[in-house]
């Protein structure tokens, strides 16, 4: 890795960046709903509960704060993502790139699934900048810190806006008892999203999520 | 209430307005631990969470996290902060202004505490920009949110930008089920702060909270 790969957002340089960014309005409304993960494994938990709050997908009922709604780490796990994966799972193992999509495809959303060693970087770039375009979808990246030389392997977080001169994505790391949000070189983070993950056995990559669209008049 | 008079961050405009304001460092470090309070009563102990996680204060384990630690809404109630208030007094009746400083001079940090009633606009104004600008200090309001013509009335939320040319703070609202973060004019904040609280029968107002100065080389 080379240095100055990584820019955190709450340095002068980071915030710098953010307010020359060109693509980042998907930072307002993930960023309303940043979440730390609340277990070690929950990374993909929490980067799910940020995009569907910030998609506003209609949230099951939390008594604590009733009658208000949103969804949490906890009230995610509906009786429609129960039948594909529970808590327990989750939190001694994590989830892979299919297994996150197959509980987010569980809710009310669209999911489409990207295996990073499918694209390459200019492809990647490309793929990314466009759904962060899109005010209708969210971006989770599924990707090995070990890369970045952070501390701990495979990772989930939302990516939120893009620094076309810097050529840098924006990620909303949800460790935040570890990391704050983090500027990454497109080339760093494509580097860690064709990584293999030990436990699917194929590569790590990114989802992108959108509310389903309805058809009819229902 | 005049129409205009709250703008929210995450429209055009209000994210216009924060690219043009000239205090916001706050924000970074208290944006990077944006919480949603756990209960209806929780929003003073949430905003005291984002407080002392963005001053970096030494927090209690979390086991969920171990090794790494962070301030939640559970751990902050430590043995000291339990002499002094449960979370079984919180979730029944709410803090006012000085029970929340309570619980926060029981951690370890500075805490001020500013009635509303006691500050005239321009002097208000002027205690929270000296705030703002300090590196080391964070503000926690106490606001009766109906003056802003919200549903709700007492509510705790950090506040942490200011746009001088437009005289808007900025509130991070930690009913984040219930509405974004929002530009206020100061006079209609400072309308808000000095409002009686029914149960204290003193004025509403805000507390700064900073890391308690290490006195000798221990």
């Amino acid at each position: 890795m080379k240095s100055g790969d990584l820019v955190f957002l709450d340095t002068a340089e980071g915030s710098e960046l953010f307010h020359s960014a060109e693509v980042k309005n998907h930072f307002w409304s993930v960023g309303r709903y940043f979440e730390t993960q609340l277990f070690l494994t929950y990374c993909g938990i929490a980067s799910s509960v940020m995009v569907l709050n910030s998609l506003a997908i209609d949230a099951p009922e939390d008594p604590q704060i009733y009658p208000y709604t949103m969804f949490t780490q906890e009230n995610i796990f509906t009786h429609n993502v129960l039948q594909r994966r529970r808590p327990l799972d989750v939190e001694m193992g994590g989830n892979t790139l299919e297994q996150l999509a197959d509980i987010l495809d569980a809710l009310d959303v669209e999911v489409e699934t990207y295996f990073g060693a499918d694209y390459d970087l200019n492809r990647c770039r490309e793929i990314l900048i466009e759904s962060l375009q899109h005010d209708g979808k969210r971006i989770i990246l599924d990707f090995n810190r070990r890369v970045f030389n952070e501390e701990g392997a495979g990772h989930f977080s939302p990516v939120a806006a893009y620094h076309r001169a810097e050529d840098r994505f924006l990620v909303m790391d949800v460790a935040r008892f570890k990391l704050p949000p983090c500027w990454v070189k497109a080339e760093l983070l494509h580097d860690a999203l064709v990584e293999i993950d030990p436990t699917s056995q194929k590569s790590r990559g990114f989802l992108t999520v959108a509310a389903k669209e309805r058809s009819g008049t229902a």
